[in-house]
């Protein structure tokens, strides 16, 4: 890779671009962003080496674009970055849902041929390049997206990308990734947000690390997660029906005084919990 | 302070005894543990000077008793403790729950006098002496319990302990302390637990830290969480309620399709969790 265009240069993208400059040195990253001001920040971390003044630079030749802005805009910057990347080049996102991506592009030969979804599991509740840090990316996974049309080189070329980087790339199909993202991270975010949100405003004072710890997510950027849940709508309510069975389970043994029955529901927690380690 | 006895001699008991030898260094630490593996391990870890074979060792002529045991064992050794310590000596715990503790002391007018409870919001999902640290309470809120029948020389003593090993004291009733944990603490160890058991296991190798943060405190041993349940069901079950309720306006924005609605839940959330930063 030769030539990188990054579209956003928030923390994911601005964290891309870090990761690129350590691994490829010779390499020449182009970034743009809405933001005139998160732009001159990335410049301002070495996150990219030039600014465009508009999207098509940072896209012009480029050998790889990585779409990295909210859900809701990521379709139109790859079909427009798949009709002006270099000959051979290819293009992805890190959009935190994958199946509307992937449906929107169906109609497009020239996406389904030059461009393959992303997902690194390396989010934050922190935003934007300031919080970017070249080693985000290190020993996470990031679930690849092929769909049937997509070449196999392709498929190969974005786990060569992501393992260079140091991540850990998987492959699954972009409707079985939005249905496992909504348990591990959607449904959590918003029972998250739920808990920060039903805590007594007096009661501030008094949180400990174990409030601070199950609440962090939630001060993650509204206006992104709108568009993260609108994508992922379904996965997320059947998820949160599953939690509310078990939370019912430990009311039902606390009203009932069983706490035998408790101390049970709170060793399989604590097993999984653990297991996750 | 010259002599003090840790009756328990886990995180928080190690964590004092390390506290305490950092701040008085010419002073000697007893300790006991219904287990001897610990009791070893917080001899090797220095947290104590000296291990005594029976409970009565660590209280006998003490200036002060520290009772770090899970919340049913604490009120008979407080009762003893009381009555062992040296002239003008006092003891206090370090449980989770508070009313139960108090109330359960309320007939003993030698544990009134000489008693007052602590709860330094210093946890951890992590149990044992191996996890001690002597700043373990450094900035910590610690809420300690007077009753009227508490001398309010003995609140001083308190305060200043506390302050001295680096905790912010806070005085409350006990009713009020519990109400108020039962929304800080004991309510969100309850969704955490919940949250780490709805998850299908298959998806174990696609949790991020989001998922790992909201879980962490689920960790935590479900023996000692079933005694705080136990001592505080009535408050925990009014707090899930009032969490419930959160989740249902979640629920509803999501399967209305009003991501408006869902974005303004969303910010209040976030607003709630950086006013806690």
């Amino acid at each position: 890779v030769n030539r990188i265009g990054l579209i956003g240069v928030g923390l994911l993208g601005g964290s891309i671009g870090l990761a690129i400059r350590v691994r490829w040195p010779q390499a020449t990253v182009i970034g743009w962003s809405r933001q005139p001001a998160s732009l001159e920040a990335a410049l301002e971390r070495s996150a990219i080496h030039r600014a465009a003044k508009a999207a098509e630079e940072a896209m012009q030749d480029c050998d790889l674009v990585v779409v990295s802005t909210p859900v809701d805009s990521i379709p139109p910057h790859v079909r427009q970055a798949t009709r002006m990347i270099a000959a051979g080049g290819w293009v992805t996102d890190v959009g935190s849902t994958k199946e509307s991506i992937v449906r929107s592009l169906e109609d497009d030969p020239t996406s389904l041929q030059r461009f393959i979804g992303s997902h690194p599991l390396a989010g934050s509740d922190k935003q934007g390049v300031r919080f970017a840090r070249p080693d985000l990316f290190a020993g996470r996974t990031t679930v690849i997206t092929p769909t049937p049309q997509t070449p196999a080189e392709l498929t190969q070329r974005a786990i060569d990308f992501w393992t260079a980087i140091g991540a850990k790339p998987v492959a699954m199909d972009a409707p079985s990734h939005d249905l496992a993202i909504a348990a591990t991270s959607h449904m959590p975010h918003l029972v998250a947000a739920a808990l920060a949100s039903s805590l007594p405003p007096e009661l501030l004072p008094l949180v400990a690390s174990g409030w601070r710890d199950s609440t962090r997510i939630a001060a993650g950027d509204p206006q992104l997660w709108r568009q993260i849940f609108q994508h992922n709508a379904v996965a997320t309510l059947r998820e949160l029906d599953r939690f509310a069975r078990v939370v019912s389970a430990f009311r039902e043994s606390l009203s009932a005084g069983d706490f035998d029955r408790l101390q049970a529901l709170l060793a399989d927690a604590q097993a999984v919990r653990q297991s996750a380690d």
